[in-house]
């Protein structure tokens, strides 16, 4: 394959057209697809279709709490106990909510700017000025936003192989103690797919005795089980890092079914320190008399343990593989050699992140959608959608048939290709 | 019986020593009973126990959506359709959430103080001073904790067999623009068990003229299809009366299933113009993916239509009935014309309310909690727990058995005529 740097003007100019024909072609097929958002396919959906009707009656906890009443504001006892090993903390650490992490660090983070994150006057609001996130990028478009809602200001931190360079993180904390959080998804991170070394996640929890008072690091563990291959990295448990460096306070940890069972049916939880727990506690109270209680049941019953939840996994990569495979593949043979752009290839979690030649990002995207291929726009993993290169682009290949991930792939790799050698056209 | 204002003052010695043995009597009875929430009786949940396994695996709704996945913020079709008639809108009116309508009451008059009833700048907060409700007394102790977590003062308002007092309210929302909302809880008030007449809910719906900017009616019929008797009092339809007086923008409606089926895994919903749901929907985007749609597709499977679900809810008034009946046949036996109390005899709804002689329902609660039985704090139902005339006590008679319903009545009625008769000593 003829790589970008080494092709003549000519060589550019003749490969430019026959792109140019190739996407002419393609523009005529008509095509509508779709890899913008991280959305499990129906296939994986069904896994868990034993799920309703699985309580055959029995609505009743071990503790004999009816669960078709009111209240269990934080949750069951045996909803604790199986989620307190995902999010590597003890039960009582855990508090489980409805269907939806977002709308638990939405919560979270609403409680310590208005009320605080202890007493009231602990409230983030009360000094008067801007609040700061660390966003390590690229990130998860939708933290940012939950961000952007509150009036937080989003401070983007660069990423490594290991995770958020906590070089630039620690002087950050040192130099601002406006800075009250930091959104970490770090296992499986989206969508770069990085798993944070143990190194990273040491530092990170050592972040309490460094940053300003109050400061809570926002852990969601969304990919905490969500492996493609058996023996994907672990992750390290940042509890017990906490535990030792006495920031157990310092900690949010974010988790939920939604792409182990029903992505919209599922149930969610924080885990943290008792006293973190109580004081959410204390706030939920005033919006909730609690969560469905029964939808947690069901979850117990169908997933039953940790071995059964791992067992339940292996099903999802094995219907996921194949999608990333499609486009890992074709990266490879087509963009392998090519001077066109890197990526991750993940073991687990639900993206692949590609970084095309800067200032191309949003040229892919719109060639793409041009021809009936939506891809997740450009800058969606930057905070404020400004990508300062340019580069990244998110690929979502778990919803789509491998047949339409492949069609697909075919189009974002074409795109990519027309894109760079335009570019390199220009500056030639 | 004799009335206490017309004893003498050796007729309230002798009855008072008799009143102290009875009680002295129940006091080593060692009693352990409770009758302070509204919940509804493990009879009353079975009614619905068919709910989990209803959908026997039909994940999808009518217009082709997989439910497993994520989306559908505002819910689905059929649960729209099932609840606009309750709501009294049409089906693009209506929000379908999650559980809870307190989360959704919370919300919505949240997203109204930090982001705006309309654009930003509707935001209540923006005003620069401190926002106030209305609140009908006796209310609902949640509705009140709801705005004192959001900092929003409440100013009581008194309420007679009809509703709120509406020349109080239009006065008050004349007087001061800061006055931003008004709570009611329409049918079967909680816990008065009002039914608003026709004249005050065509007086409410012309609020939106009265008031300053951006004012909104939280309308939470929580008891709108919830009767004990066939003939009991309908309500009018509000957003009937705001289309006539053009003011469809400033009521939100809420209302759940959570007294139909299961109190703690039910359906919730917000209903309105299509204008405010907008809005709601566009901050609700920022907190969650979307609310438990399979859920929703069980209660459309379960509760089918009006007629379906009247007929549902006969099934509990027949269970609700003679709890109510034995508190109310006891208060009117034993102090039907003892001059020591007043009450109301609801044709739904979940409560009594009891006014025991000004300054004695706090004695009268401690009374009765000293001999084991629990009854809801006096003052929870008006705003910071403060009732100025110290009478309004709220009954709860639906969670436990009939037998213990009977039990803590006389207790009730046993320490109401203590206080009483103690009271008359004193002031002899």
């Amino acid at each position: 394959m003829l790589h970008l740097n080494q092709a003549t003007p000519a060589q550019l100019r003749e490969w430019e057209e026959a792109l140019h024909n190739q996407y002419q072609a393609v523009a005529k097929a008509g095509l509508n697809l779709d890899l913008t958002r991280g959305k499990p396919n129906g296939e994986q959906l069904a896994l868990s279709d034993a799920l309703d009707g699985i309580l055959a009656g029995k609505y009743i906890d071990r503790d004999g709490t009816d669960l078709r009443n009111y209240g269990g504001l934080d949750g069951i006892p045996e909803a604790k106990e199986l989620f307190a090993p995902i999010a590597g903390v003890k039960p009582e650490e855990v508090m489980i909510g409805g269907n939806s992490s977002l709308t638990l660090m939405y919560f979270a983070a609403q409680a310590a700017l208005l009320h605080g994150v202890s007493d009231s006057s602990s409230a983030w609001q009360n000094e008067g000025r801007t609040i700061k996130f660390l966003a390590p990028v690229p990130g998860y478009d939708r933290h940012f936003t939950v961000c952007q809602h509150l009036g937080i200001e989003l401070i983007p931190v660069a990423m490594d192989e290991n995770g958020p360079d906590m070089d630039q993180v620690e002087q950050l904390l040192q130099a601002d103690s406006a800075i009250k959080g930091m959104w970490c998804v770090p296992r499986f991170s989206n969508p770069s797919g990085i798993v944070y070394s143990d190194a990273v996640v040491k530092r990170i929890a050592n972040l309490g005795n460094i940053a300003g008072d109050n400061f809570r690091v926002f852990w969601d563990n969304a990919y905490a089980v969500h492996t493609l291959n058996p023996d994907a990295p672990m992750l390290a448990n940042i509890m017990d890092y906490c535990r030792e460096a006495g920031t157990a306070d310092s900690v949010l940890i974010f988790g939920s079914t939604s792409k182990i069972t029903f992505a919209g049916a599922g149930v969610a939880f924080i885990a943290g320190s008792v006293a973190n727990l109580e004081v959410l506690k204390k706030h939920f109270s005033f919006s909730s008399i609690g969560p469905d209680k029964i939808n947690q049941l069901r979850h117990v019953a169908f997933l039953k343990n940790q071995e059964t939840i791992s067992e339940h996994m292996a099903k999802h990569a094995a219907i996921m593989k194949p999608r990333f495979d499609a486009v890992l593949n074709l990266l490879k043979s087509e963009l392998g050699d090519a001077g066109m752009g890197t990526w991750n290839e993940p073991e687990g979690g639900y993206f692949i992140s590609f970084d095309a030649l800067p200032g191309l990002a949003k040229k892919i995207v719109e060639l793409a959608a041009a021809v009936g291929v939506k891809l997740t726009p450009a800058g969606a993993t930057f905070p404020y959608g400004k990508d300062p290169q340019d580069c990244n682009i998110r690929l979502s290949p778990t919803y789509p048939s491998v047949e339409d991930v492949k069609k697909t792939a075919e189009v974002f790799v074409l795109c990519v290709k027309l894109a760079s050698v335009r570019q390199a056209l220009e500056q030639a």
